[in-house]
């Protein structure tokens, strides 16, 4: 790295508040990393059971591998998935267990042939972390059956049998599975883009959303105030679908064209409309009545995954509609870079909240309420 | 008419087993249908409640209006809406109700208007019967807000408040949603094509399908084992998927490449493979398993239509087959016409059984039980 780039770096870090590089290359976890074999210690929250309520934990991460990076982590956000998944909604889990798949920090330790990271560097990690080849040959990594997901996936490398995830201190990945975080966004700004900015982002681009295009996005939370950014940020004219009409002001500050507070009656007057649809809504609902406001032929995506990640829906108003349902897991590690860099580059940045440790719990309950704005993002030191 | 045409047809009805043109002339319902505004006689089989037990009913139809025609039914056949219609499946139903909407007859008499039947001709009737407008000016009739379906559907004409269907010796429908049967085929046999044909035949249409390509079909009862033999003129290779080991045979003998008599794990072995499926699966399944077979971004349809016409599927599983998922309502009445001369050409033609309308109610408990082979066909002198 030019001293250059680091000299911009480290006013950049000043400036988004992020401890300098100078300080993190110090970093204690660097020590561990550097014995061959040392298992890394790690502190973090973790959920006990189905209850949905957190505690701390300390536990230990695998040693960081040949093709591993260990990342301090500096900031983790919370994403409604950590609480299905917690509470039990998708399966039974195995705990304790460690949610947490927005990640960003800094890289204190690199395995021996590692080549896209080395230590300083500023990394982010999304829903994947690594898979039993080291490798990453396709473009959708998260549909390969290989793949590692970030927490309580099974991983016979992890001493406690199962991926722990972002809500810690630090996290141990395969290098592939991680992403450069660039100096012109402030880590706190960029950590939902790693799961939220990808799982949106990936579907409006295959929907290839072009200015001028009416694009519906439906539950306006973390997910959805970031597909709104987006498609605005396309030159899209962005219908936003909300249940709650304390949000309208908000996203109409997003840049949405029109907001529309949900009652079926009001949808039905969007009938017909849209070019495409995407659908946050993270519990069963009807379907049909919002794919209705696609175009005849037009693609209505749902990336929300209720209990048991279930959707029923009416075919016959499907058939009404002649709309083409689909749903969408997350993106590649190619197009996650290409979020981050473009939310970036065009200031597409989620509206943030910030807390500590001790408010995940409350963080939590406020999210399954509708009263997060829009993502809540947790301060990593206070682990 | 041209003389050398109507000798033609007699020949042909001859040889089909159906009353020939000159005695249908002499139809005892073209005397009340010359009478302005006089009610129509008929008699057919209708349900009483929501027990699906059908019992013989004496009732009157609307008079022959301007653009009406009148029809002597010859057949009607049975379709499962039939049997979820009249049972209450889709919602509340008026009762008496005739179901029925495979019909096929002679036409007795028409209305002062009318210019695409004349007495004498052959004609079949869907499951539209009309539109408050008397005309038809989209290509897809089947979702347009004014069509009137063929029973149960409110009719302020009707002397019952609502339409009733073909299991009965007559209908008038508007002639804009009646479809000419071709000399080339018999009565019996095209019967079925006026529903489980163009149901079928539409989103294949749709899909483009072409020789070579990959085309699953699931649940191979009256409208399967019509997509079966469609895909199978078009030159497709067809992947049958059944849950019947009795029908492996006579699906083979339709031309698919392979039968899949389906557990879920064989379903797995053609995971991703197909560039194609149709569902007519008519309870609700397991949508997901089935829509893995499809190649990723390819396209499922379900034409079949559950309790409560819902479906309820597993959008992680959704995402990760990276399928399309569409439902598909009948087709339009110049597809009809299109489908019916398709199949009478190509002699792509259904496997029926005949019956006598005392019959009915057996027929239908052998639908359910998935005993059919293929369609049962009413003969409508027996009502
Ligand atoms: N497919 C993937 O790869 C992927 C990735 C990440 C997350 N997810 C899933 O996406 C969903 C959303 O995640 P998120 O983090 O954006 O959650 P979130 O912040 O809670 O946002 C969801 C929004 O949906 C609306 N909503 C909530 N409950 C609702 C209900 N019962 N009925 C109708 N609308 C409701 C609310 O918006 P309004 O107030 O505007 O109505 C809420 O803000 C979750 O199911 C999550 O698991 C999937
Ligand atoms: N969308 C439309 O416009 C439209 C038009 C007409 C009919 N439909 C609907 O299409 C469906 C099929 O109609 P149809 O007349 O072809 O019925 P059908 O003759 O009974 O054929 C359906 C086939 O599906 C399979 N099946 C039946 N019950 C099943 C179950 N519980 N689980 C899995 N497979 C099952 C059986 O095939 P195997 O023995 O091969 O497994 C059965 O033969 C019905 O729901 C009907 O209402 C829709
Ligand atoms: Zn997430
Ligand atoms: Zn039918």
């Amino acid at each position: 790295m030019s001293d250059d780039i680091n000299e911009q770096r480290r006013k950049v870090l000043k400036v988004t508040g992020a401890i300098s590089a100078a300080a993190m290359i110090t970093s204690p976890f660097h020590v561990f990393a550097t014995e061959p074999n040392r298992r890394i210690p790690s502190q973090g929250y973790a959920a006990f059971d189905e209850s949905g309520i957190l505690k701390p934990w300390t536990f230990e991460r695998r040693p960081v591998g040949d093709h591993d990076i260990l990342i301090e982590t500096k900031f983790a956000s919370i994403c409604h998935s950590d609480i299905h998944q917690e509470k039990g909604h998708w399966g039974k889990q195995q705990y304790p267990q460690v949610p947490g798949h927005e990640i960003v920090g800094m890289v204190a330790a690199v395995g021996k042939n590692v080549t896209k990271f080395k230590v300083g560097d500023r990394a982010g990690v999304g829903c994947m972390c690594g898979n039993h080849y080291h490798k990453h040959d396709t473009y959708e990594e998260q549909y390969s059956p290989d793949t590692l997901f970030t927490y309580g996936y099974p991983d016979t490398r992890s001493p406690s049998g199962i991926t722990q995830g972002g809500y810690s201190n630090n996290i141990v990945v395969e290098e592939n599975f991680a992403v450069h975080i660039p100096e012109n966004v402030s880590f706190q700004e960029a950590v939902p883009l790693l799961c939220a900015g990808i799982t949106t982002y990936s579907p409006l681009m295959r929907a290839d959303i072009k200015k001028g295009m009416k694009v519906g996005v439906a539950g306006i939370g973390g997910l959805g105030h970031l597909a709104v950014k987006i498609a605005v940020s396309k030159g899209c004219d962005v219908y936003a679908f909300t249940t709650s009409p304390s949000k309208v002001k908000d996203i109409e500050s997003f840049g949405a064209t029109a907001v529309v507070v949900n009652d079926l009656s009001k949808l039905q007057e969007y009938s017909g409309q849209m070019d495409y649809v995407i659908s946050t809504i993270p519990y069963d609902f009807n379907v049909a009545a919002y794919a209705a406001t696609v175009k005849p032929y037009g693609t209505f995506t749902q990336v929300g995954m209720p209990i048991r990640s279930e959707v029923t829906m009416n075919a016959l108003y499907l058939a009404f509609s002649r709309v083409n349902f689909n749903a969408s897991l997350i993106g590649g590690m190619k197009e996650t870079q290409e979020v981050v860099n473009y939310c970036a580059d065009n200031k597409v940045l989620p509206q943030i909240e910030m807390i500590q440790a001790d408010q995940i719990n409350q963080a939590w309950e406020n999210v399954v309420d509708k009263k997060a704005r829009y993502r809540y993002v947790i301060d990593a030191s206070t682990f």
